[in-house]
């Protein structure tokens, strides 16, 4: 019927998640002549090359592990990363809440590891691009290791720059900051965006929340709202439908304001 | 500098955007020589042609109205409807976690008034493809006006079409069933999404969750997840940060699960 | 069996819960010859007295109202008051948390309308004893109006007093502080409470809970934590089992701490 | 001022919460010519004899622990258990909703480590009285050696029998059920409790909460209430005050529900 849906055979070089369980998994790139090793033992990379997605491996100590083709929010919570990165029930919300799709031009601080500039480079697709700025030297090499993995080079800049300087780019649909101190940056989101155009903030504190608050009312930042999501996990086991013992309780706040015309304009 | 970002001038035609506050706002289409209306008095839309997004106009009743450019939430959260619609935190969610991006085919039922269908739409975008059913004639006719005036509708072929009798497409990246009793269109999901392929299920009630759940163990679907996303608004006030004293206690649960190589297949 | 249970017939006088549903509920006194109205009709309250508590009676308007023996979480829902009062889900944990149990003496401020008072006085019981500060003549005379209705006004002494001067006793096992601004009363709790005595502090905003967490660190106090606690209701429906659509998002936050030998002794 | 308040004395024979932090924690009995032990080294029980509560002590290996006298909720946290025990949160609702205060006469099934029990015959008082029913003998042991500790045995029926049989008792106050089948038990229950008496079910799982709701609804129980309490622990850190990023996620789910009068009467 459709042709247009994407390969549905591992191939070399491919990336794939590796499950073990819930919790278990790896992502990884297939490889011809080399092994995937976990601690249930190995396998080798040609035993799966040529199979379909969702068949099942078996490695040296008999236990099997299920080949999945990686959707983004796996990329989100597996790519190597040395900081904190955002979640997906986070990540998904920035899209939607923040104006980012595709075609967006979005400014992101910082990169960290490059895991929300992947979410953002793909969702904004080839129409679109994403500037994502740090002044940390590591995270420029990784965010860039990790975004030509992932086929996204095209689609993202990445500067190796201090954003408390400003931003290079004009009427940006989007600007996404998560880093330490945002505050003085929103003059900066302010320049940057078009009119109309919406400034997202993750950050762990209410602290934060209150000077960003106070910051975007010193600039004509409009339609702010603040906001904390919560995931709740539930146990499948039937006839003991619950949610989850052990949580996540908190990753941070979002805020989203959008920019009017203003005096500072 | 770039010049790829949308317009910033409100134009004869534009979906607007109009907001008195957080609570009340609407969704309206410009039209010269026509007026807009609302409790709060009404303006002639030529007041704004020509002026940018983020501008502030003032009613007869000297009530001042800020006119933003819409977001594709802002779509999800104002276009008519006649049922419960999804909200942004779990429609966020259901792009990242269910596999969906620029240049994804995705089958959607039900398609209700259109609202998460114009979500995918926007989203999958002009390289991917949204298939959506719904067996009542009343979905079919606000879906496709709704879906029109977003300009979407080239991204989406609704189909007027009973579900139960299985989908016609085959090898899709991602199915998403919002109705009533998702568990008789497992069967009809599995068959039509690719390998490695993701299924989503949203739906109110515990019961729900584990007949799903069961469902989903008898044919061949893997990496099975529930959950549920809790928004808590944030009060902003300058020395009074706290949770919203009201808060919609809840939406819905979320599975989530990928279709394995099977017997079934 | 036991003799010790308390009556189980409604007499001239009895505090009565009424019930029509969940959210339709008073609480009134039984009075021979008067009459209970609301909005469903009304009955005469001689058609009660002598009837079992859990028995039905029926309105001139034909609707059945249900008959209960009032719990003390009921009069803390129901008693009259002006401004916001402790829910019982906050009330519990300071009981268990705030040290507080038979025998216990206890300070409260502020008074307000005496709903948590109530519960204090309950569950110190006769040989406990209840010191509660308020320097509002309404709250004074309401919450005195309150307690004697409830036949606990031995076990409380009411005073019209500023706390901002300080309490009058000494060596008490527990201060409660539910006020505007607690901060400037912690000095004052802490001369209050014996050795490893329990100060607990409700307040709704974070602002307040980083002021009073840096007041404790001042005064020596121990073992300080700080938490909320969220309510969920839960739909009793056959087959549709589920979280309620809306709920309180936000009451407030508890502080719980503890008294130790310090500099300041 | 007041004379009533017990001691702030460390004597020999007395039970002591011992604390390093906020998880490290322990419950002890002061054994003069003893020694306490624990990872950060030990300290002669005789070295806090006579001192007041709220001292610090310091272990052989230079470590300060903090001698608190205990209250209520830390008997329920700490006493030794071999099932999973309700908490401070749960207990605290189950008393105020549940109807339980000094002078309440209470059946609870089943005993476990008698950790609720504790609860129960605290707030009861002397005026109450607490019949606790188990039919496992270690129950009946660990029970009895803690409540014993604890001296609460007077206010407290251990009864080693099985509640499929029914109660001994009539017309108590209030029945909390904390068992693995409450719904079986349930007609028992009704049998128990006086007319407006208070039955209390505490349970992990949505499948329970529908059956128990079921089986009340065959019984003539009003006022059916299901909700659950969620904690969330606050970082207590100047500056950065936010939601703990670990939590417990879902303890069990509790309804409440009083007897009415009915045709099983």
């Amino acid at each position: 019927m459709s042709t247009k849906g994407s390969s549905e055979t591992i191939e070399d070089g491919s990336d794939v998640l590796i499950v073990l369980d819930t919790r278990k998994r790896w992502l990884s790139k297939v490889t011809s002549g080399k092994q995937f090793h976990c601690h249930k033992g190995f396998f080798d990379f040609d035993q799966i090359i040529g199979q379909p997605y969702g068949s099942k491996v078996r490695t040296n100590k008999s236990i099997d592990l299920t080949i999945y083709k990686p959707i983004p929010s796996d990329f989100l919570q597996h790519i190597p990363h040395s900081s904190q990165i955002i979640y997906t029930k986070d990540a998904g919300l920035i899209l939607l809440n923040g104006g980012i799709h595709p075609g967006s031009l979005v400014i992101e601080a910082g990169t960290g590891s490059g895991a929300l500039t992947s979410i953002l480079a793909k969702y904004v697709g080839s129409e679109g691009h994403v500037y994502t700025y740090d002044n940390r030297e590591e995270a420029y090499n990784t965010s860039k290791k990790n975004l030509e993995r992932l086929g996204l080079e095209s689609q993202v800049t990445i500067k190796l720059k201090d954003v408390s300087e400003g931003f290079d780019e004009e009427k940006v649909d989007a600007v996404v900051l998560d880093l330490g101190d945002p505050c003085e940056i929103i003059p900066h989101a302010y320049a940057a965006l078009k009119l109309g155009g919406v400034l997202t903030v993750f950050m762990p504190t209410y602290n934060q929340v209150e000077r960003v608050y106070i910051k975007l009312q010193e600039y004509s930042f409009g339609d702010i709202e603040a906001l904390e999501l919560i995931l709740r996990g539930i146990q499948l086991k039937r006839n003991a439908i619950r949610p989850n013992t052990r949580m996540i309780g908190h990753t941070g706040f979002l805020i989203f304001a959008r920019k009017l015309l203003g005096e500072n304009e």
